[in-house]
């Protein structure tokens, strides 16, 4: 039997070794950890929730025999030893930190996948030529610290670390502050450099799209992530009384920020639908009846799978904001600028190889949401697949995923990381 | 001489008995209750820094031999006994608290001009024949409790006062606990019903807009208050993923309030500047860059001096807000309703006749601000006098006032306040 052959029954027996029911258990224990009234979690990075989702992460590890190691950006990973000594990992994994009124699913499933591959691996009796590592990585969200993705940015570019650890969440709280919290709650897990070695990072998630639901599919093989842009825009007017003063000699900041919103709502028209735009965040000072706005800060998020669009549109938010200032001043700052990434490669082409073998429905799928992933992407071959969630709704506590799909996109997962770690 | 005669005269003298000094310590020891590092005060109503601003003031009165009463309101009143017995007082004041970044002069100047104007009386050893009664109006701004002039209004209608006491500041503090706190800072205030009569209100202010400093006038004489009517506009939509929900499945409650607001813009477009339109609070849930947000909730605040635009433009808030409302819900509030006010009779001529008596420049002027006068209004002959702002600028921390107008304006009240008590 060549080794190919060797791998991908290796990667066939992975799959089947994969538990629906350890799986969804992980999965509603996960859910209890920052739990809302409304079905989903308020898990926001190294948040007290989190850091109690980091524990029971290490303390699962631990129970399978796996090593629990942190880097100095708190990305946490369980490490299964490969029979060919200090080779370099395949990495699978997600992130444990949610939106403010999150799903159970986003991020969460990801790591809890690559948990339950791991765990089938065990079930087999099988050890890997490459060692194996699940990872959470650190703040990926970007709902507390911004920008998001915090902890694979570093992973991927050392050189950031001291900048992204001094970012500050709305409370002043710093992220090396809270991180400190973090590493003292999992005393366990040994600390890492950066900048190790990666052989290939795999990455499985809810598609938090209506795109698989729509279309009948279980499995989507990514095919890149669509290029972001965040800014911070803050609009400084004055305050006045909203009773006497005319609307001549006002300097009303929400009133120009609104302005600004409509231009921009104007120029990311897209009837294609290929644009993403978002005001997510707008807060008003002093924010009170009777006193005319004196400041508001905004977000933007703007996202566009093509390099060209996603300049050229990108470009216009800082113009179209100073163009309908009025009388009011704005600063725009771009928070984080992120490339539009194409997987190719090996992981991509294994995944599609894979589901194929497992004969599960599929098609190729493009994220509008940016993931880890794309972070990895710049330091080894990556790849990512989507399962469905009901409805595409995701950010929001009603999100779901059906029990079947998070463990045919487990299976799928299992598989690929057998047989790119090798037998 | 003729009773007319012998009030003019005692006018004249309490006018001139006023002190800039003492108004001018009192005003800055006032400001320093509540400052803000910008020369402003936070002193939103019944919180511990308005609590500290009402022992001064009873203080103030106790040195002066005043009787300090207190109402179900929490309304203070420091009484001057007058010759005539138990006949009804001239009363005269407005409030100690402030907008969160609000001004020193702002209410406070009304309250302290009125004490000194006593003091004055008290100079010239004079009793007058009325009762005259200093007072501070509960939660004029309604910046902490909506809706604003809280004191007033059950004072000009106790029926209300249940309702009233049950209103909430957005941290789930009713108004009656805030009272209770309130009431104990304050033992030696004796207890007084709602209900009591007025013989007549004098309410002495700053401008709070651009109107005297432009026209050069030192006095302006009140002659009636715009209408107004507040809306609670709440918006309904889902949240979801700002990276993966395509624009046509959105219900994104930011972008269908900013299409509200945009349209009420364009009703209330007014050449003339006649109408006060203004979105001071917007809040975003939950306010996090990448989610939809699911709910905004917004105010307007809308102003208008004549009675059928009053009534027309504002009928249609509710209307605008559902037709711009897309795939969103949306509830409309009307959270307080006063009508246009004019001031005519007694008060508002003797305020014009002592500002000519006393060769003071002046002009009529409307009141595009609320205040507590508009509800005495509703009881007792009322009028109020403005005196100018710097830049009209007003709910702000750098509101500012010159002490020779201030005092000029001490001097008319002062006079006011005398000719109507009677010798």
């Amino acid at each position: 039997m060549s080794a190919e052959g060797a791998s991908a029954d290796l990667a066939r027996a992975a799959a089947g070794a994969v538990s629906e029911a350890r799986l969804g258990e992980r999965l509603a224990a996960m859910a209890e950890i920052g739990a809302t009234g409304r079905g989903g979690v308020n898990r926001q990075a190294l948040t007290p929730e989190e850091i109690k989702a980091r524990q029971l992460f290490v303390r699962w590890g631990l129970e399978l025999g796996l090593e629990p190691l942190i880097d100095d950006m708190g990305n946490l990973f369980l490490r299964r030893a490969g029979s060919g000594g200090d080779a370099a990992p395949v990495v699978a994994g997600s992130h444990l930190d949610s939106q403010p009124t999150g799903g159970r699913f986003d991020g969460t499933y990801g790591v809890l996948a690559a948990l339950e591959a791991v765990q089938a691996l065990d079930g087999l009796g099988i050890k890997t030529a490459a060692p194996v590592e699940v990872a959470a990585w650190t703040n990926e969200e970007g709902a507390r610290f911004s920008p998001g993705c915090l902890g694979s940015k570093v992973f991927a570019d050392p050189g950031r670390l001291p900048d992204l650890l001094a970012v500050k969440d709305l409370g002043g709280v710093s992220v090396a502050d809270a991180l400190a919290a973090a590493r003292r709650a999992v005393p366990e897990a040994r600390r890492r450099p950066l900048g190790v070695p990666v052989k290939a990072y795999i990455e499985a998630h809810i598609e938090q799209g209506p795109v698989l639901e729509a279309q009948g599919k279980t499995i989507g093989v990514v095919t890149g992530i669509a290029g972001r842009r965040h800014f911070r825009v803050e609009v400084k007017g004055e305050e006045a009384h909203a009773g006497t003063t005319p609307p001549s000699r006002r300097r009303d900041a929400l009133a120009a920020a609104l302005r600004m919103i409509a231009g921009l709502e104007r120029v990311m028209a897209d009837p294609s639908e290929t644009v993403r735009f978002t005001v997510g965040r707008l807060v008003v000072s002093p924010n009170a009846p009777s006193v005319v706005p004196g400041a508001v800060l905004f977000t933007v998020d703007f996202r566009h799978p093509e390099e060209s669009a996603w300049r050229r549109l990108g470009d216009q938010v800082p113009e179209i904001c100073k163009a309908n200032a009025g009388r009011c001043a704005v600063t725009v700052t771009e928070i984080s600028t992120t490339r539009p990434i194409a997987f190719t490669g090996v992981v991509r082409d294994t995944i599609e190889a894979v589901t194929r073998r497992l004969e599960l429905s599929w098609m190729p799928i493009l994220s509008g949401a940016g993931h880890d992933a794309e972070n990895l992407a710049l330091l080894c071959p990556t790849g990512m697949l989507f399962v469905p969630c009901e409805r595409g709704i995701s950010h929001n506590e009603s999100e779901n995923a059906a029990l079947a799909d998070l463990t045919a996109g487990t299976r799928v997962l299992g598989a690929v990381i057998a047989e790119i770690a090798g037998a």
